[in-house]
């Protein structure tokens, strides 16, 4: 019998990548990856060149087509694999970005009726500016007491789906008027690749309120809202719902023809980029808790009992490993706050440096906060550099850095900032912990586990917990074509078993390190709920003063 | 009658200079600067390369005598006037610098034994090393009822003579006894200069707790305070006091044949170089305050009542321009913060654009910050890169920045940095004017009142008051001048009327920008109060924290 292959797809915050695995041992046979041209558009609309109000993240969807067309045919031409063996492919996406559609799948964006329109472009996960309609829909849901709210932690995002297609509809009627669908990007990408429109159930659970039993919020929930948005369900968000694993249909045949691939070839449902990753990562015990983390973190963490968590996103049944309830969790930012570092806070003498050492900014600079002892910068930091997604949930906020005198350096500011992001993420596991889930061990993935033992050993002794590393570079691609394997047939926990491994790289916790991290996490924790938790409004006060600065 | 000339000699934190003057109408005729070579030890003392203890700030005497060897022959040469006509020198510097010297007027640090020894070197204003020590002067002297503390607000500062000494006796015992004088920086100059030790009253009166009338502290608190400490002012302060305008002496042969001069010319007593400046500064009328703003700020009060102002340092009679009560202020960190930014946090691509701009980086952050409205950073900040010497008095303050998100630039950072030295000055003023002071008007000098038009304007704003700008480029050597002429027997407020002009520059409030000023200033209290005065110490916890850290 021949060797079978998937190919994962998954699409990040600014680049797309694919990978080509074998199914029987998880041999990663090619892999390509490209930037979106257009990256983030957070300044200025490309198109128009015209700025972007504050909190604005967009998208080009022609970006996601762009890097289709370069790395779906590029690892089947480099792989050289028979394409009737090729017999799935699985795709995850940031969530939740989304963008309205026509119904035959064209982006609003592209007609040139819209081309210079923000709202008919793809909204990334981080798109922050629709947080007055999330504190709407807090408000009505809080109100009218929606049972659903309590499976979020008792408020949602202005990150998720809702909140987005709210403001759509606020600020520029017409593209919600001309709107056939709301989608997430990656329902685009299955749409494209299949000619048919489904949804991903664990898309509409995690962020579109979805209900495996009860469905949307109703009706009249969003009739109170605002009464234009009262059939935002039946007009904008309904198809047909596949669940994990579950199966899209075959690639069309325009698309099998266009990248060498054989009609035959199955399309997975597409996932969450964070949450796919657990299937890479082996994890299936109660307790098992993973980290991907990169631009931003993503915790999540499967167990037994469903118990409702304050301030975590989600928990929900089958969301990530199935059979177990699946607690999703993160940070907002993570390596996207070193990199603001690395861009902002480095001076030309160590860009000379990092030069000559034939190493990045960024990595000079964690190469140098790696020299010094706990507790030695003076500092502590709050890392709201993209406001507060779990425990707060609140994307007004932002960060603070404390404790400077003219003998810190930027090192010293860099440190600041993941030490912050460690203690934000035992704020997660503290608070998980106390509502009785017990956190067995950790496994991480992700540019950071993979690149940077400083920070792992520096959350290990934070989180006084073991740290184990995925072996796989490419985890949320090689998750994505186990489930495609999954959705074409195949045993999911045997893939799982043969295509995933743990390297042997295991962070333990360093006793007298965490004893120093004990005492600046007990400072910010007070700072947290000094600046977080309404003591001191400062942070949304300057917000306001800002926005006002320029009317 | 030939026209007569003064120099003033003033000595700053990282250069010293000269000033050739004219004395019956100001005309500055020669000038000469040049940097200390070994500038401020901070980290490491030169001597044996060996690290500093954290909050040393050094300096080498060595560096004084070589930078008077250049300057003062030099104007001398440049002005080409008849030595005869020279016919006096004043002499400015930063304080409390201090040294300890032999009975001959050498630096202990010369001598071989102790070249290796930090406490032999000078200690800088802003050594803060000796914090332990001036903490334990206030409690002793709040236990014992001390009356002159009123006179410090209540509390005085570890960049204080006595604390320094303290720390001398307390960490290096051989030094402190082997010493015959612990000296200020500006009387060990006319030491070395007229060949005898006289102590000028304004040094001692700011600065070492002296009274005009009662003397130094009590024997009996000085033993309160440790027993070896019993006899400091017999045995290591005293010296025949020279007020302002007083004379020292003439300069000694063997300095003005080697320098050019007449034996007769004479020595006016040393000055604070902040101090002086109000002579330059036309200050004549009760509630003229002006602001020297250098890499810090000195504001200077007179007025014709004594008020009690609680966390100024000093309020004294005749201090400034005689015949009024001086109230003496200021910011420990100011153009020292904004060099603290530009060095650490502008990028490389920033030094570029200045490059290419032939400006420096610090200039392009200023230009930068200056395109934006007032509030439109976001950002607030708490300025105690260097503690709080005026208000708060507290050298274990350290600075903070808040309100950063992903779009935060370096110049952001940096206004925000200006903005709290502007509210820090408006902490000051108001409580100045909450003790029933009124100010008048404010006259200010330095660099960044010379170079720094934005900067003006924006302290113009938060302060709502009319802000005006001395002439001359060269305020505490000027004033170092007149005190010269003086001394030499002219009328001290004539030379003040000839000698000293006001430039046609005012900088008046605009009053939509104090709006926005008034509600980020409003911010800026609640966190100064929070961090400063004790809701939350973990400013002075996390220096515990580093301190144990180095261990």
């Amino acid at each position: 019998m021949s060797e079978k292959y998937t190919i994962g797809l998954d699409f990040g915050t600014l680049s797309g990548r694919a990978l080509l695995v074998r199914i029987s041992d998880g041999a990663e046979l090619a892999a390509r990856t490209m930037e979106y041209p257009h990256g983030v558009m957070d300044r200025y609309l490309c198109a128009s060149g015209e700025e972007l109000p504050p909190d604005f993240a967009l998208q080009d969807p022609h970006d996601y087509l762009e890097v289709l067309d370069y790395i779906l045919p590029g690892v089947i031409a480099d792989a050289k694999v028979d394409k009737e063996n090729i017999i799935g492919i699985g795709v995850d996406f940031t969530t939740c970005t989304m963008l309205p559609i026509k119904a035959d799948g064209t982006p609003l964006c592209f007609e040139e009726k819209y081309r210079k329109e923000p709202h008919a472009y793809a909204k990334l996960w981080k798109h922050h500016a629709a947080q007055p309609y999330a504190d709407r829909i807090n408000e009505v849901a809080k109100e009218r007491g929606e049972e659903w709210l309590a499976a979020y932690g008792g408020k949602i995002s202005s990150e998720w789906y809702f909140p987005k297609v709210f403001e759509v509809l606020d600020k520029a009627p017409e593209v919600y008027a001309d709107a056939d669908h709301f989608v997430e990007a990656g329902d685009f990408i299955n749409m494209y690749l299949c000619g048919c429109l489904k949804k991903s159930y664990t898309y509409a659970a995690s962020k579109a309120m979805y209900d495996m039993e009860k469905g949307y919020p109703s009706r009249e929930f969003f009739a109170a809202l605002d009464p234009r948005f009262a059939d935002v369900v039946k007009d904008k968000t309904s198809a047909p719902m596949v669940y994990t694993c579950g199966k899209v249909g075959n690639v069309r045949k325009e698309i099998a023809e266009r990248y060498g691939l054989s009609e035959k070839t199955v399309v997975a449902t597409a996932q969450p980029d964070a949450h796919v990753a657990t299937s890479a990562l082996n994890m299936h015990t109660a307790g098992d808790m993973c980290a991907i983390m990169g631009t931003s973190a993503c915790y999540m963490l499967i167990d037994d009992k469903r118990r409702n968590v304050k301030g975590i996103c989600g928990v929900l049944r089958d969301s990530l490993t199935p059979g177990f309830w699946g607690y999703e969790s993160g940070l907002c930012c993570l390596g996207d706050a070193f990199a603001w570092a690395a861009e902002n806070i480095a001076p030309a003498s160590y860009r000379e440096e990092a030069d000559s050492l034939g190493i990045s900014v960024l990595r000079l600079l964690i190469n140098k906060c790696a020299e010094k002892a706990p507790g030695e910068t003076g500092l502590v930091a709050l890392d709201w550099l993209n406001g507060n997604r779990n425990v707060l949930i609140d994307s007004d906020l932002s960060a603070m850095i404390l404790g400077m005198d003219l003998r810190t350096r930027p090192e010293d500011i860099m440190r600041a900032l993941i030490e912050a992001t460690a203690f934000a993420t035992r704020v997660i596991t503290d608070t998980i912990e106390a509502s009785g889930v017990k956190i067995r061990r950790i496994i991480a993935a992700g540019g950071i586990a993979r690149k940077d033992p400083f920070t792992m050993q520096l959350y290990a002794d934070v989180l006084k917990k073991d740290i184990l590393i995925a072996e796989s570079r490419q985890i949320p691609a090689l998750a994505s074509a186990v489930y495609a394997a999954a959705s074409a047939g195949e045993d999911l926990l045997l893939c799982m078993e043969r295509m995933c491994h743990l390297s042997d790289t295991v962070y333990h916790p360093n006793t007298a390190a965490s004893e120093v991290y004990d005492a600046l996490y007990k400072e910010y924790l007070t700072l947290y709920d000094y600046f977080g938790r309404g003591q001191n409004d400062v942070m949304k006060r300057l917000r306001r003063i800002k926005e006002n600065s320029k009317k």
